[in-house]
């Protein structure tokens, strides 16, 4: 044994951790094994361990199967994971047993490790706290790890998530007002329709990403009903009674939200469809932000040569040849970041479909996409509406253009003159390059002031106020 | 013109409809253009469009834009086409304009000549009602495509996916009763864990299922917003004030479902945000099935040589090749729905995100596919539960010899002897292919009565009762 | 027995079959379960299905182990079933057991009774043509319908997908070369960018058709090894040695492909890995067609607010609202295709992905969607080539007027002005609203001649010939 | 400008850069913009940017278009950066624009500081190197990038995936050898079949991964055409004439592989079709180890209530709160990659499909989804091989015992007894309770001699030798 690293013994042997670390055999073992990928779990996921590990020994305290000293270490060392100060000790890959018993194990052994130290047992000593028998008490890796993938997704959403659709609700909502009253053509098949204004496209995004956070509510009751009290396999072994109650509590007051316990434990770690769902949810969103991100592409598109009705914000960023042009960077991200959840969302699905009998084992995997799409979601709306959508402007002579030109505004005729008389009035114009309003005079269906007073596409653009 | 043709006209030419067909030039034309692939939308599509002309014919009378006399007609022809008996006058492919105007116009065209039967003028008339003047009053397919796609969904999941899913929710339950007292053990990993009853695994499948239906609840709120009233681009151009509000009165009554206007018809009309969201709750479904599917069929395994603890009801059905096999055909049946429901989601997610401007133009493949999940799902779960679930038996013999032999009832020792003698007594029972009973007693580390009082597999399979 | 059904025995019992039906016990037994959704399998999968028996029959009769009146009767049985004289007597759905045994079975019985038929026995008479003993000679549905899965597959693309790309990409070849010298500016990012020809853009188009043949080339080693001759589990029980190669021989003269046996039964049968590469395949060349129609149908925007450089052609459909308004109809078709083709790819991978130890039992849901991919792939190619490709135009105005207020033409100047001062000049173009030669003049890089000289638009879309 | 960092200029104003970084405005600009998620482009992608720029100096060089004194300082530049010995000066995010833009202007930027540092200059001189017209000369983003997308790839797989893919179907091999005696039951839709070997198994699987490599060749012609030499948007604009054929040459030099020029760079620019059908063939591959995994860990379940027909090897890690218990962790990681290569080809398709007339604005993500499945693949396949696969042993006890007692080896008697009779035998003996040669003795269908001689499962494991 170096200067630098210990000797950790477990009940399968030894294993040697380098100095500083508090982490234990189990981990340094994985550690040896799972050399895969460059995958990590996020920080936040760390940090529901954390939470997780408190509030189980809370609830072991007050069901009086962990004595109180041995207790509170633990929830120190807990708590101190829980705020971060622990993140370096978690060195696992995300590729590990589909249980994610190595990052409980993990947890386990810093916070015993850590809870030692307190008590003033060195690192190693495995006593008076021991991972298995006090940190992991009443638990399992079975239980403790889809509990631990609900609260921090839960968390993620509370935190991150919602805050930023919040803002892109915001952003876009705020362009609805400032564009209410400016008339443009609607497109329908990408081909020319009838008039609308810019404020009403907007407002149609801010609602989509509004209602995409009402489809994340709509999720949360089965996301905060909680495995935890399961232990091995659903049926509690090792647990004293009221263990799933009283944890639930503990993590409650802890995060703020309201957990509750599964009344079927096996349902919720034999399966993980509670994620399958949020994915699902999330997916939504990706599909919504595509629409979003291709239609202000779509519209800024030009300068010249392009549909020109927005102006994109110029970010400094530039072509490697082309000097001088601008794209739609941020746009593009979004795209991106949609195309990886609706990928994740593939993988949330198999993983969630392929649990056997009383485990899923593909968690690890499972909560890597969840955590990964939430935080993406996260980032690019914020990014979106800070960089992208609060700096746009519309091109007001583009549409002022687009609106004198357009062909189809004789659709307002319809409930006067009829379906065939307006199809007569429109192939007409096309076919000899002129307005409708001469196409119509020249039909003589009306007299010019009867059109006039007719065809107005500010009106036609909001028909009913 | 032939003896079993007529000849129809429209504003673009003329057509040739074979007799006796109440379709017209559009349907016509269509029918000539889009000889694609076999794929038909199903029967409740098309009854779902008799019902949305029938409410907005009564809209449009009670809003004094459709004279009493064509309405009452339309309404009439709208309500045999709700009633099926002009199924076979809707020949369109699913593969058709991504807006659906096809089998809008076919709606049209089918209820303007019945409705001109009953006011005695014959087909082709398009007088006194004519397709697009009052039939299509009020309406575009922009609007009305996706308000029945929305009905069509609503109507089958209530009729048929909800029925089934209780079905096959209760025959799991019933299992769950009655093999509420047979122990087993339990799996993770694949691997033998501690003990649990049989009643306990079926009540994790029942609950799946019926939470599959908490899910679907969960979506309604969006589901039953409609886009009808935004005609055109969404602005609601040529439908009278007010027209939305009415027109969701009377499709409420007449479905029993609550439905609203979508306070952006945009939103409704260049997204399909909502059923993007339903397609995802029916994958959470699959996912459900997928494993209740493979751990039935798992531990029906056998007769010999596999599991064995369940009994797989025999089905009259066998090998090509080895006589006397029985084979868990249902099961299988279930698990390739799961997997056409999984992909049919990831078609309907691409559908949902394409959507551009004032318009999504994947309506057809995305509704086909939806209402394909759900009427899979609803026959599956149905055949599941009355042709497999409800006959499974266990085979308690099996079941008994493996809990006596099992290994890791030890685990039950943790609280007594510490995590690491107990991993003592495993290996070792395992290393001398002896009980843990005599492992333990062979370390010392309990009485022989002891152990017997403290390991009761029966007793572990509910711990806290 | 009624005078409209006979009665029909098998070992396990009997089974009444409607008067003039070829099918036998299994099929109506399987009639009676399978009672799921509306999929049928094409009738491509069912001739494919004649041409395998007919192949089998012939090497039985090869090899000695089918006497030659009975393998005589079959084969011209199977033949008849090849020709599609029997489509009405295969009523089974595709959601069957995931072996699709019934649907073998099927066949065995039909031909079976078709074979006593010709030799002079009644139908249900099970001699001396015994469907299992001589219809199914040598054979297990494990390893027929895999070898029919592959035969059908090799058919379609064969005869239906590669035809139809070839028409495609010959299609947009030859606009390719009409377009050839009608000078554009391109688009990155959406952004205008340098010019280009049209030409060029539809010879992209038609080399990603073309390379989709190449693709479909390249999986056909893998697709034309079969597993035939693995019989019950791979091991080839009940097949006389070399039965294999023979009935490659067969299948090989039979169809014109160079089928070969799998050297591993086990890997034809346990896994469908060969078909889902070619639902990879096909997913490639639906990702192609997607960015085909799509710059199609955006290119053909407008009329007079779009981008407007192509002319879709007409027709004769239009809106059920706007009347005269042309939508790019068979380009949303494509579309909606591509979306489908992915999504079943999905669910050929999840079938592909499920089987376990000696058989994939997804088989008939992973054919389905095979087939209807191929299907609809064909069909769409067709369409897109004949009513769509075939009848563009270009605007010239249109594409001119773009050419001729470009800004990044400057971007040839680099390597006379570099990057930096040519950034100078674009930013102060679209600053000051002014064309780059204004911008450049004035910043004093370049006298006019010069400039004229260098920045030539026709010569930049084909800088180097 | 604080000690630890210089400004830099570019055409676009300034940025502050930290001391000692290599990287410019253009990279200064972008890092902080795209302040998401934490997702950064694997090494190998660094490094393929510079064997690209080598290759284009290279080519630049022969073709007289840059200097030799520049481009010798630029080739040594890059040289180092494809050795890795920048790789820290590539700080930017994969989420970025979807042309690659930023991450090309900074190995332009770290290229050309780097080469300005061997030539004399100081970092930020941009001269006599200029990141853009001379760094980058005949070269845009939008073919550079795309170029490096296929030399990434096409390097990742030779040098990692070939050797893993090889090195598991080695030691799958190895056991089909070492079992190649070993008789089982195999099992069709899970249920107990007729007779094989263990080695027959190991045979399938390890064909499976040896015809992943033979997939994977069969796309590599299309994987080596490069869009190099198209620069903006695919016609070359100033590239010297020649420049890809020169390039593909040097870059060949340069890896070993023998890439050839797109023939038309549109289609390599504005589509990546080519390495969505890779993804294609690692989907194929994903699905193989799906398969293996699947089939390994169930034959491996127990220890004593599972099939038990293989034993796991042990890794030293157990379960948190079941002491003692072992389980297939490799194969649960095996698993989850092959889950996630599934998702991200769902992405890589997503993307794929997302081009835009002259360009795909969706190659970041593309590029790192298809990367990361091959490092989780190569890093997979190795670990499954050496931890896993190599240690399998199997259970003789376990096998022969399942042997003895199997039902339907009976099926041999099919061309002795007929279908029929060998069912009665089989019906008899599972109703009874008894073996098959009971119940045929019983039934009086053969002696018991002549049974023993027919019936023999050793012989029937390999019928045919």
């Amino acid at each position: 044994m170096s200067d630098d690293s210990r000797i950790e013994h477990d009940a399968y042997g030894e294993a040697a951790i380098p100095a500083g670390r508090y982490w234990g055999a189990q981990t340094a073992r994985a550690l040896d094994i799972f050399t895969l990928g460059a995958e990590r779990f996020p920080a936040g996921l760390i940090h529901a361990f954390g939470l997780q590990k408190l509030a189980a020994a809370r609830a072991n305290r007050r069901l009086g199967v962990l004595a109180p000293d041995l207790s509170e270490a633990i929830e120190r060392a807990a708590h101190e994971v829980a705020q971060g100060a622990f993140d370096d000790h978690f060195p696992l890959s995300v590729w590990q047993t589909g249980s994610g018993t190595q990052t409980n194990m993990n947890a386990n052994e810093v916070i015993a490790n850590r809870a030692n130290e307190h008590l003033g047992s060195p690192l190693g000593s495995r006593s008076p706290v021991h991972p298995n028998d006090h940190a992991n008490r009443s638990q399992s890796s079975n239980d403790t790890f889809p509990t631990v993938m609900h609260l921090a997704t839960a968390l993620a959403l509370r935190d991150d998530l919602h805050p930023a659709l919040s803002l892109l609700a915001d952003a876009l909502a705020e362009k609805a007002e400032a564009f209410a009253d400016v008339v443009k053509i609607g497109r329908t098949h990408l081909m020319d329709a009838v008039p609308m204004t810019v404020g009403q496209a907007f407002d149609a995004f801010a609602r989509q990403v509004a209602l995409g956070r009402e489809r994340l509510e709509a999720v949360t009751p089965r996301l905060y009903r909680l495995p935890q009290g399961g232990t091995a396999v659903g049926s509690g072994l090792n647990a004293p009674a009221g263990f799933d109650a009283v944890f639930c509590q503990e993590i409650s007051a802890l995060t703020g939200l309201a957990f509750t316990p599964n009344l079927s434990k096996f349902e919720g770690m034999g399966g993980h469809d509670a994620l399958v769902e949020v994915s699902g949810a999330l997916n939504v969103v990706a599909v919504s932000l595509t629409k979003i991100a291709n239609d202000l592409r779509f519209l800024g598109s030009g300068p010249r040569c392009g549909l020109g009705e927005l102006v994109v914000p110029h970010d400094g960023l530039t072509s490697s040849i082309m000097p001088g042009k601008r794209n739609p960077t941020i746009a593009e991200v979004v795209l991106q970041i949609a195309f990886q959840v609706m990928g994740n969302h593939g993988t949330v699905t198999a993983a969630g479909a392929s649990g056997n009998f009383e485990l899923n084992v593909a968690k690890p995997v499972l909560i890597h996409n969840l955590l990964q799409s939430i935080r993406l979601l996260s980032d690019g709306c914020r990014l979106f509406a800070e960089r992208f959508v609060s700096g746009l402007e519309v091109d007001r002579e583009r549409l002022d253009g687009n609106v004198a030109g357009a062909l189809l505004v004789a659709t307002v005729l319809n409930p006067v003159l009829g379906y065939d008389r307006v199809a007569q009035i429109t192939e007409t114009a096309l076919r000899e390059d002129v307005t409708p309003r001469e196409a119509c005079l020249k039909l003589g269906f009306l007299e010019a002031a009867e059109y006039d007073r007719l065809v107005d596409p500010v009106r036609m653009a909001r028909p009913n106020g």
